[in-house]
């Protein structure tokens, strides 16, 4: 398979208050994860979004979120689990008018921040996402991190569950991510992010922190746009997947 | 035609808080204006009316209203046109959600407080929330008021406009409400409003606070449930309507 | 010492919404604990609730807690260390403003909900509580629970850690209360919680659900006004202190 | 007197979101407007900005807003007038926790957004924001329009009104502003906003849009730091009062 998915997060800003360069990432991205207005995004920002990807052929997730707008849904809330599935189906179907009146549809989840990292690992939480997307549309896929619990659940409930990778983060041997808090967390020099993004789209592999090859099954390379020269970055990962031979084209669209 | 429908506004808590007998009024009401989180209602909330109007075959519309929890709703704001229009839409798709994982749909909409207040009387915000259900779906009626601005530019957009009257509200001569302001505006004696219900459901009419007899085009008769007394009320106003040989069914159901 | 405290959440409504009867425990308790905004409460029902706490003489709280309406604050968020220090200063401060308008200041500080939980067994939430409230003015006492980590670095950082007890909640031998998922974490019976109040307030002990009487250094005892009958009981453990000798003060102004 | 005030709206972000170059904007301006957390700001921000602030002997405004993040305080809404003192009255407390933790102290109130706009010509809401004021402390001053209604009340009332020039704004012949839809509304000519700044902080006059030279009783001179270029423009209107002899000091501190 030649194809890639390329994802980022688009629009996070909140009324008066902007984050990143959505206009720019919708150029280079074939999936667009669209905050939901709980940990970001407002009905407006949704709209222009949602009208935008549309017109270039951009699938649309939702990027679905804890209810914390002041903590940018990066604090783990130890939810209600009933709550949760709640309001992750609240978020999808706002979202989906949006959708609707574009011409389009929600054609996929992926859970952010807090939520991404807790459903990764929490069999609650995760189950509680699961069953929103099913209660849903049991076709809408969850995009996650390969072996993550999420991923897990997804598929025993009948979901399909798209990997994705982060080329800018390091690997442990498992394929799990080094913690922000370790170092070897974060990888800087352009040209080696770009190098595992095309070895990843291309052998499905990824190089650990201890030098290991490992694989790394992914559809989809997630790619960032809120931190400075990180839509260069973005663009330099799309150059060199095309160099390499890789179709760019949402997972979704994938025949 | 026999057939007239009841509405009333349900799911108006938020979390914690809870107001009006919800499962009392959802089996006296053919149709739930259902509160959608901007200025009451929680996704919870909604997803428990859902199911629960679904399984009676109460019809469920969308309350939207202005993003305001504090005021519920009920103080004016001048929204730019735009950001008043994504609100309405984002409203719409949410409730959807718990609609269609309940079995159902969003079958009409309902602006909330000063928000239906403005949009019987501005063209600006009538218009806004005109084209919001028209991007959702065409063929979803507004219910309001006869003769208001909002039923109007209904009409020339191409949607149905279904009016609604209020057995417990003095009218003036040309069909307005009396403000809640000035004396006559409620009217309080039991037998009086199941009175006014029935001839509004039969003869499409209502006495004026003058004493006057004016046409009242109605499909629908508004009842409450957040005050003391409203629920049981309500019920009368339903057995009333009963008695006088009328169908009780929801508006979108008629043939 | 003859003097014992009573001590309630207060003005937990938000806008439309009322939680529990406000006026009624004003008229039993000795110190109020007045939400904040972040979890429940709104500026203009804190000000009617600091009118009339003032007026009667009843001590004012700060019932400060996680920024998360729509969880009531009963949901554990992990914070950010120094946001949750700043989100306690703004909320006393807030609250301070409506004292001083009422001639009176803000007597003490004690958590709500998740927050109360977490801070009492959770070393970096209590450190940021105390130190909001060490910035604040450290002159203003913590309430909390006896033997907690709150009440321990509190005191280590030079602050007030005032002791309360639950009448109509199961202890265990430890001094801790019995979790609410397992049986006897409850009293039910009036005229035992009223007992247990008298004992508390008496002999400084609770009996643990094993039979065994334990110390349990209280200068206050809360109680509820949020379900039903609990304002009653409320009334009933006032008679039953007074009935066994005791005054019933504020502990802010025992001499 | 050659005291002139330089102020400016700071603090404006949310939580992951920033506005402006907060520190940039407190080494140019001698009284900085903080947002208080209802239609921008936050506890943190707050903090930062205070400690800042009282370090540079910048003097601390209370910037307060109408309940309205998602419209940044911008739209005007018909509040309910004891719910605006007292939303007035809540922010003022909350800044203030962070000033006395900074060592300093709330040291005046501006209205921010369609509350400045509407207290100038409304004398509800103008009657509202300066009881709120009163009730905090009458000794504290409310930056205005000079001539506004808000001006008025607050003077009537017992308070002091300090009044403040827009350099970068056209003004009309009675002293009020041209509105933002007219052309003539913006001044973008870095020079002619200095020689504006200068003439208004030496001969107390500005220059209408048609020519005419008129009274403008301003003791403080607002610049802003949103846009692109404002911090710079900011920078400049200081180096022009100072080369033209002004001390640049908080009204405040004007003996």
């Amino acid at each position: 398979m030649s194809s890639i998915d390329l994802n980022a997060d688009l629009g996070e800003g909140f009324g008066r208050w902007t984050l990143g360069d959505d206009e720019a990432l919708l150029d280079i991205v074939t999936s667009a994860n669209v905050a939901c207005g709980f940990h970001a995004g407002d009905p407006s920002t949704m709209h222009r979004i949602c009208d935008a990807a549309v017109e270039r052929g951009v699938a649309i997730g939702a990027q679905v979120g804890y209810r914390d707008l002041a903590g940018f849904g990066r604090r783990r809330i130890d939810y209600d689990l009933t709550e949760l599935h709640d309001d992750v189906l609240y978020q999808i179907g706002a979202l989906e008018a949006f959708c609707r009146a574009a011409g389009g549809q929600v054609d996929y989840v992926k859970p952010h921040g807090a939520l991404y990292n807790t459903a990764a690992v929490d069999e609650g939480q995760a189950s509680a996402v699961v069953a929103a997307v099913r209660a849903y549309d049991p076709g809408v896929p969850v995009l996650c991190q390969p072996g993550s619990v999420l991923a897990r659940l997804a598929v025993a409930a009948g979901l399909t569950a798209v990997g994705e990778g982060f080329a800018d983060r390091g690997y442990r041997p498992g394929g799990t991510l080094v913690p922000r808090t370790v170092a070897g967390a974060i990888v800087t020099d352009p040209d080696l992010v770009v190098a595992r993004a095309v070895r990843m789209a291309t052998a499905r592999q990824v190089e650990t922190a201890d030098g290991e090859i490992v694989p790394c099954d992914v559809a989809s390379i997630c790619v960032h746009g809120d931190t400075p020269g990180a839509v260069e970055l973005a663009g330099q990962v799309r150059a060199g997947l095309v160099k390499a031979g890789r179709t760019l084209a949402p997972f979704v669209a994938w025949s």
